[in-house]
């Protein structure tokens, strides 16, 4: 796998957490970024946003980043002002190993809230990775990153523009995503592509709305989610507002990272598509959409392969859309007709919903009929897995 | 039992449904009416409300009501026009039998959602009932309208006004609570008390939002959902708005009634009372309580027993509360001690809150350090069980 020049990776085990989801695994990710470099962030709006996170986005506006350190086992979330406190060491053992302003580390934390950072942990994974810093170390950061994640997600794109090689790599973690709102996310991307500050901040903002948060829904996130995207520049190759190539690619990257996301969710054998379009607005769109993929009924439905589409009809009913007319509302699963003027379509074969049902990957499709909005969102089922997971996690 | 003088009861089997739930169980209940009682109904605010739905508000606000028409196995919602013909036939079917105006019967179904009510099984059910109207059938009615409940929940109250008896009724149906949006709750109750049409109404509204909207969460209920309540003045006694003695014991009724809903729940086998207080607003404590009330993750927390409070400030920080403080935020589990200041409280004893948590009935007790609003709301667990439920549901 090629590697991108600008940027080096390094894991090491500190041991942070006693849990065995993480027994054996490298448990700290440094990434070096090369001076030079642009840095961009999107951070959780979670009221309880863990203290890396508010370190984190307040460095990164006020000057340029060197380092991430990345720890998974305890998210230094509800820890107050000693979590605080523990954030700013962590990133100064850090900064000592590299030789850079403590300042110019960003940190970012996943696992277990509530309990305070185990320094003697981190500083032993900080330093076991800084000494394994090299530029094709990807895949193994991808691992290091992992908490239920039951498989590494990393994804590539290489490109030519202007008859020169660009390439982009990017990791991401997360598997609680069977429940959107409470999901924890982490997704670092970085490119060699030369791409002034300003614009990847701007252009970041955006694509992660059309990625990422079509999967963790607006705004809706957990304590320590964040996306990072680095560009070093060193492939000499400058991008712009208009190289739509390179743009595509990216988010086109950070598509299959948020499908990668619900394909693995936690006790999730489905990943369901839904989209809903004719609406008003893609504000409602997105309200009808999110009832539908957060509801326990739809989601066990979609587990038992049940065509049950009443419940999918209360979801939409469940969205509160001011004088929705039922008898313009439609539905499809997969290309089955199921409903049509808001009651069964004459068309609807319930084993042929079924049969879709029973496929790992299909769409749930919602006419609203009053206008010309649409949105998409990726959900997955609910199963006895899930709750098995979620009741067994810390214990 | 005492009985509600001026309302009749009856029950019978019209085979309306052929799943094993309905099994052997009458699906048609009666409740006649004497001429000159008040009636006033709150009715679920879901857009994609059933046509028997918008028939008995529409009545009721017309006109004076005769009689309650229940039936069990079909929603008769999602079936467009041809489902309000058949809500109007079974009330004219109902209004023959008894010899009154087809437009003072109120239709109410629950059940499954999508299929067009069965006409014949109508007939046979309400023939039956009718045969058996009486007025000490208020445990059968109970019965007669469950759907996936394990228990019929019916209350009473007696009380002595004037030096005269006045007695209430009151039953109740739901046990998707562990997912309150997607409840079906109907309710129906009645006292000999004699109430005023425009009191009645207004109390009514107000009483139902401080008992069963906090457990189905305000205007996020099923196609289905509404409340009766019958005030027949059989008892000679009149009740105005200084009664306090009287409607102390109607909300009284009306919250075991809710809670009644919420230890049925599906799968449940917890009543956890989530108290959200010290919030600037009613309506920001509630968002709080319903972030918690709802959290996949913090049920299936509650499943397992196991106090990772971790997942409480997650949702906290997922209502969206403006300049929210963490360091102002305290947790209680019990009467025991998790959080204050936004961290893990110094009295903090794991063991202690496992403790309360094996128990059946404890709360959740949130202070969010910034007013004096508060709210409560009862929640259930995610179990297993739930899912094997919903799963299995129409299969």
């Amino acid at each position: 796998m090629s590697a991108i020049s600008g940027v080096r990776l390094g894991t090491g085990r500190g041991g942070i957490s006693a849990s065995k989801v993480y027994e054996g695994r490298d448990d700290v990710l440094v990434m070096a970024i090369d001076a030079g470099s642009s840095v961009a962030g999107v951070f959780t709006q979670n009221g309880f946003r863990a203290p890396p996170v508010d370190l984190a986005e307040d460095r990164l506006a006020k000057r340029s980043v060197r380092a991430l350190l990345v720890n998974t086992g305890n998210a230094n979330a509800a820890t107050g002002e000693e979590g605080f406190r523990r954030a700013e060491d962590c990133c100064r053992m850090l900064a000592e190993h590299l030789q850079i302003d403590p300042e110019s580390v960003l940190p970012f934390s996943t696992g277990v809230i509530g309990e305070q950072l185990p320094l003697e942990a981190m500083r032993k994974g900080i330093g076991k990775a800084t000494e394994s810093l090299t530029q094709d170390a990807w895949p193994r950061a991808a691992t290091a990153i992992m908490t239920t994640d039951s498989v590494p997600k990393l994804r590539t794109r290489n490109l030519e523009i202007d008859g020169r090689p660009v390439h982009i790599h990017g990791i991401a973690k997360g598997a609680g995503m069977i429940a959107p709102n409470m999901a924890t996310m982490l997704a670092f991307i970085a490119t060699d592509a030369g791409i002034e500050q300003a614009l990847l901040s701007q252009r970041l903002s955006r694509l992660a709305q059309d990625s990422f948060n079509c999967v963790t829904v607006d705004g809706d996130t957990s304590t320590n989610d964040a996306c990072i995207l680095v560009a070093t520049g060193a492939s000499g190759v400058r991008v712009g507002e208009q190289s739509e190539r390179f743009w595509n690619a990216l988010v086109d990257l950070m598509n299959e990272l948020a499908s990668a996301l619900i394909e693995d969710a936690e006790g999730g054998n489905k990943t369901v598509r839904v989209i809903v379009e004719g609406g008003r607005s893609r504000d409602e769109c997105q309200r009808v959409a999110r009832c539908i993929a957060e509801s326990p009924l739809v989601k066990t439905a979609i587990f038992a392969e049940d065509p049950n589409w009443g419940r999918i009809c209360m979801a939409i009913g469940n969205a509160g859309l001011e004088d929705l007319d039922q008898s313009l509302v439609g539905l499809h699963i997969g290309e089955v007709p199921v409903m049509s003027g808001g009651s069964a379509s004459p068309e609807f074969v319930e084993e042929a919903a079924n049969l879709v049902m029973r496929t790992a990957k299909y769409s749930l499709r919602v006419s609203l009929g009053r206008g010309s909005a649409q949105v998409e969102m990726l959900t997955s089922d609910l199963s006895h897995e899930y709750v098995k997971i979620n009741a067994d996690y810390r214990t």
